[in-house]
């Protein structure tokens, strides 16, 4: 080596030095210091360090978070839900005899007790209709045109913008350490889809979820065509959960993000696996920024999304971490300034 | 910019273009010069030179892969067959009872003769009972074990050492490029990821595959388990291919290739995207180092892995390419050395 290459040696490590730990950002700011914000900190940390004794190798690092509840607001009923009943509008358009058939009648009645007081069966039945029937295409397209214009009830907002910043920021820190993010939600598998690579930076094939039955075909002009079928393949909540991530991912998760009973047995397959794990459940416990629900902890009970006391107590006896938006989260929204 | 700066910006020029375009070193050696090879070629090039008109963004970029028959051999039959064949073996020593049942009875005979003449419906029975009664992870390892030993009848080599060269060199070539390869296989999911990742460089959640049903629960420990369940969820062959790709990738691929008619359907629907498509076929017409088998083109008739004379014609009709073994291919197998 001579004193020419020295000296550019000697340049390129200040030029390094000068650039990293010094200038540590927080990758986190939206979270409060305190337990939940260490303990997110410190998994990534141990799993992703080459000394670590619980390091685990790149190919190996996936993470998975619920959507309703967990990365966006559930409250006061699931988005998918709501574009299911406007959606019968539009079915009604093409099909006027619906009209005269429940429960498309009640829906197409405005009725909102009525709506409200409407079953899980008939439910089922009215998402069977707007979920199926069409292209794969069509549906995305269909989906996307209404999340362009609809609004949230309470906070008068896109519900793309109602996605909250410290699971943003919680996606962002595990994608920059190596992690692939995968969403799994009880919600549809290609409802999701349609907007998860915009909202979160979730590619299509990292969705997981409920899953419809799609049938191959071919249009009038011979053309092969996927079409969306009223067929359940898969239910992707509780025991769900982990069947599609096997079925999608084929491998365990090191970490999960759940906010309801729905996924209790995701976290307990991911925190069963050998090494570091991480289990962690968002608490909805700030009615004056978001929603205030359990019923765990003393919370008022609720229909969406339930926190259980039996849950509460699981965290504390598996090692899971309870994150309450109250006090973890210093900011809930992007537009929410301190 | 100072003299120093600019001396080693020059340097690092120097050092960039001695190891670039000078030394292209082609990326299909196994593959001898004609219009198999000049349309990978020429596919990748202007899916991903950022001037070309038919550019396709990173995040786009899928290839499917039909495994049997296509990255490996898939004659006499099927290495799944086999597998479970002499499953039924380790089957029987823990339910004795299953030598007087039928079609267990005839595979525990040994008589060769009568095993190759079980119906369909009686293999289905077997890979039923072979494929499910245990955890994802038991039967990850009983694979494993299985193709560390088991050995092809003719070529007297480990199954995993009967992958087709010029095939493995087209998989590191579209992820050279930025593409996502994935298998996409009539065979058991969980049967071809076990050996994938090493195999192929593929990963589990990147092998499609027909799904068999998994239950979660727990163990007598309460431990949580992934059972699999003799309970068909997806058959991944025709119709099922493209099905299989919407669950699981949910993007359409912009290049796929198989070799039977059992990927017609998975190459009508890549192949019908905007832009450039690639749809190639194996031929397998090369009986002295593979085997010959159509019944296409005048080949021999086969009943596993069938390339029929309508999907010949059809090929040529949707602008497929054809590959021959015999023609296209210099060398077979890693070991097979010219």
């Amino acid at each position: 080596m001579n004193r020419g290459t020295c000296a550019i040696s000697g340049l390129v490590v200040l030029f390094v030095a000068s650039i990293s730990p010094g200038q540590q950002v927080d990758p986190l700011p939206s979270w409060n210091d305190g337990a939940a914000k260490k303990s997110i900190l410190d998994f990534v940390r141990v799993t992703t360090a080459k000394d670590s004794p619980k390091y685990v190798a790149p190919a190996e690092r996936i993470v998975t978070f619920d959507q309703d509840g967990t990365l966006w607001v559930e409250h006061p009923m699931y988005t998918q839900v709501i574009y299911c009943l406007e959606r019968v509008h539009v079915l009604a358009k093409a099909k006027p005899e619906l009209k005269d058939v429940e429960p498309f009648k009640t829906v197409l009645s405005g009725d909102k007790a009525a709506i409200a007081k409407l079953s899980f069966p008939d439910l089922e039945k009215i998402l069977a209709a707007a979920l199926s029937g069409m292209t794969v295409e069509e549906f995305n397209v269909e989906v996307k045109k209404w999340l362009a214009t609809a609004k949230h009830p309470r906070f008068n907002r896109l519900y793309t913008e109602l996605t909250y910043l410290p699971m943003q920021e919680v996606l962002k820190f595990f994608r920059a350490n190596g992690y692939k993010t995968y969403i799994v939600t009880g919600g549809g598998q290609d409802f999701v889809r349609a907007y998860a690579e915009e909202v979160y930076g979730i590619p299509p094939e990292q969705v997981v979820g409920t899953m419809e039955g799609i049938k191959f075909g071919y249009d009038k002009d011979g053309k092969p065509t996927l079409i969306k079928e009223p067929k359940l393949l898969l239910n992707d909540d509780k025991g769900g959960k982990p069947e599609g991530i096997h079925l999608v991912i084929g491998r365990r998760p090191y970490a999960a993000f759940g906010n309801t009973a729905g996924d209790q047995e995701m976290l307990e397959y991911t925190t069963a696996g050998a090494g570091a794990r991480l289990g962690m459940l968002v608490l909805h416990d700030d009615a004056t920024r978001e929603y205030a629900y359990g019923p765990a902890n003393g919370l008022p009970d609720s229909k969406i999304g339930t926190f259980s006391q039996a849950l509460f107590d699981d965290a504390k006896k598996n090692g899971w971490t309870v994150i309450s938006m109250k006090n973890d989260w210093n900011q809930i929204f992007m537009w929410d300034k301190k």
